[in-house]
């Protein structure tokens, strides 16, 4: 046999295995999508993190076992759960049947619209009240036992201040990427139960399985609505408005800050973009990506985040002090100047800085298997 | 039947099919293992993009067929060829086999001892000349075919300016991160081949498929070694030294210095990382990441390339006014001046904004496939 032909072959019998793993996905396709619907009819939640940890570890064993990489099922598998969850579910269990009625305040776009899709796939009754319906606000709000705000940031405490006549036990609730003030505002003009919180993701999420929601405590119970909300497969971290807003003001505020200048330095730069993609390693070209992302989305929607964040201007510059202090060592030539600082910011990231560099190497690596060169 | 135990069937069948998957992925192996030993005896590429294109492009026709998610499948296969590539080759092809010797100053660490691998797995006769071997230098270069230079950056020139004394057919090469000093040294000190290498991939990468060098022409015939280096599955990208070094001072001086403003500021800053951290979503995460990853590293690499760049100061000004602007806005509460600046650098990007949008949505995926919650 040629080596040539010695090489077809292999290849073929490459193919053929591949073509083996589609018809494998095919068949654990059909039976994700029963498992999904008897869980939509029982009401067990979507994601079981003990049982994912579970499969996981048993695919490492047996690929330890065959000379696999534990690594590379454990990838495969991960990825392959991505799109049975996605797939999985259409319907999800009604947890309170007593509610009649679900009102929410701009579920016409944005995520107000994806919360709106989930509570109607949960079996509630849901009205979307929007800016042209405020005349008849009255009468949609009259019996609702929930209404949810979801309204941009600039607006959502003008709309708060005209709700001041809701049911006693309607719960109030809004998703605004702020807390304090809004918070504050609902415990003002309603005396029922009151409960504030921040979806960690964009309204092209989906499936919202280990998507993060904040949930910042008001008054009263809302266990049921929380409760609903984990049967969509979210994960919820309680906090404080307080800690939460500073918090999100450092990743909310100054990464989208830092990316537009970035943005906007590089345009004042004017490279050619099309060798620097070509020049870029999988890190840089991530950097990029990241930075060049936020000009493809709403110039308004960014503006609301920094232009409204409490405290931002003096955060800001601090950031430019930094930047100030960091120009310093590299216009007086003091590389030990420089190194000083790394050395103790270093030590301020302690362990998590090579948590960070491992949790990004995978990544880069996923990053550098997309690259295409044809 | 009840409920429960069909959930345990079908959990049992999942079960099967994935401890199926695993066996597949053995046997792929064990081809693969194949193939890499017949490619590195014939001098085949290991890397063949037209094949890699054909084989994913054929999978996604059958998925789509069997209902199965192209890009799903595509996603495995990538990681898949990724394993292969990595565990193939042992052995490249030696494509000069009448090179004698090669001498590799600096082969003792980073990147350098990279390269002394690659080609001793090439076949090659391959010596080391560090520091401490100086004295010998004279001996050790005499009847070599081909230098290059690995040392750190800020002493290539001084290194380069004692290799007055090469054979006049050996290449001599560097692989320094800027190009146009060492190579101008280079041709001034050597009156032979000379070629400036980049390689834009760090001492961690073991398997070089897909990785790009590169390639400042300098003089004469490099041929042999640039065939030598694609035959390890590096991609070549040529261009002039000062293209190169403009485009490099835009994605390495100023992402990492901005990274390090970034770390700074935060260490100041002082957020709780564990509180910061929960309330991540994917791509804050991801972007914390990247600046985290930063201070894991080495100071004065990170110093070196940040000192060295020619013309950093005045770049860095710029990227400083621009900041100054964009907080003057903030200043100002001049919500307009913000937005007419995005616009225009959304501008400036043009089809590259959505492109990075659509790139980094896939990455952004694989970071939430890899969360746990466990």
């Amino acid at each position: 046999m040629t080596n040539e032909t010695e090489l077809n072959n292999l290849r073929h019998a490459i193919d053929d295995i591949d073509s083996e793993l589609v018809k494998l996905l095919a068949t654990r396709n059909a039976i994700t999508t029963k498992i999904g619907a008897l869980k939509s009819h029982t009401g067990t939640p979507i994601y079981v993190p003990e049982r994912e940890t579970e499969l996981i570890s048993k695919r490492r064993q047996e690929a330890e076992l065959l000379g696999v990489s534990p690594d590379l099922i454990e990838d495969v598998l991960r990825r392959m759960m991505r799109e049975s969850y996605a797939s999985q579910v259409n319907d999800f269990k009604c947890i309170n049947e007593s509610i009649k009625k679900i009102v929410v305040i701009g579920g016409g776009r944005s995520l107000g619209r994806t919360f709106v899709s989930m509570l109607l796939r949960s079996g509630y009754r849901v009205d979307v009240l929007e800016k042209k319906d405020w005349q008849q606000a009255d009468t949609i709000l009259a019996d609702a036992n929930l209404v949810i705000v979801a309204v941009p940031i600039h607006v959502t405490e003008q709309v708060l201040s005209k709700l001041t006549n809701l049911p006693e036990n309607c719960i109030l609730a809004d998703l605004t990427s702020t807390k304090s003030s809004p918070l504050k505002k609902m415990l003002e003009v309603h005396k029922g139960p009151v409960v504030g919180l921040h979806p960690m993701f964009g309204a092209d999420v989906t499936c919202l399985v280990k998507q993060i929601v904040i949930v910042c405590e008001g008054r009263g119970d809302c266990g049921w609505l929380l409760q609903q909300i984990r049967t969509w497969g979210v994960m919820l971290h309680e906090t404080s408005a307080e800690e939460h807003d500073k918090v999100m003001s450092i990743i909310q505020l100054m990464r989208h800050f830092t990316s537009f200048v970035y943005g906007n330095y590089l345009r004042e730069e004017n490279p050619n973009l099309t060798e620097l993609l070509a020049c870029s390693s999988p890190i840089y070209r991530l950097e990029l990506a990241m930075v060049g992302r936020l000009f493809a989305q709403n110039a308004e929607l960014y503006a609301d985040i920094i232009f409204s964040s409490q405290g931002g201007v003096s955060m800001l510059n601090k950031y430019k002090k930094q930047l100030e202090n960091a120009l310093g060592f590299v216009e007086r030539n003091d590389k030990q100047g420089f190194i000083n600082a790394f050395y103790e910011t270093q030590q301020w990231f302690g362990e998590y800085s090579s948590f960070f560099l491992n949790e990004s190497r995978n990544l880069l690596l996923k990053a550098h298997d997309d690259r295409a060169f044809l």
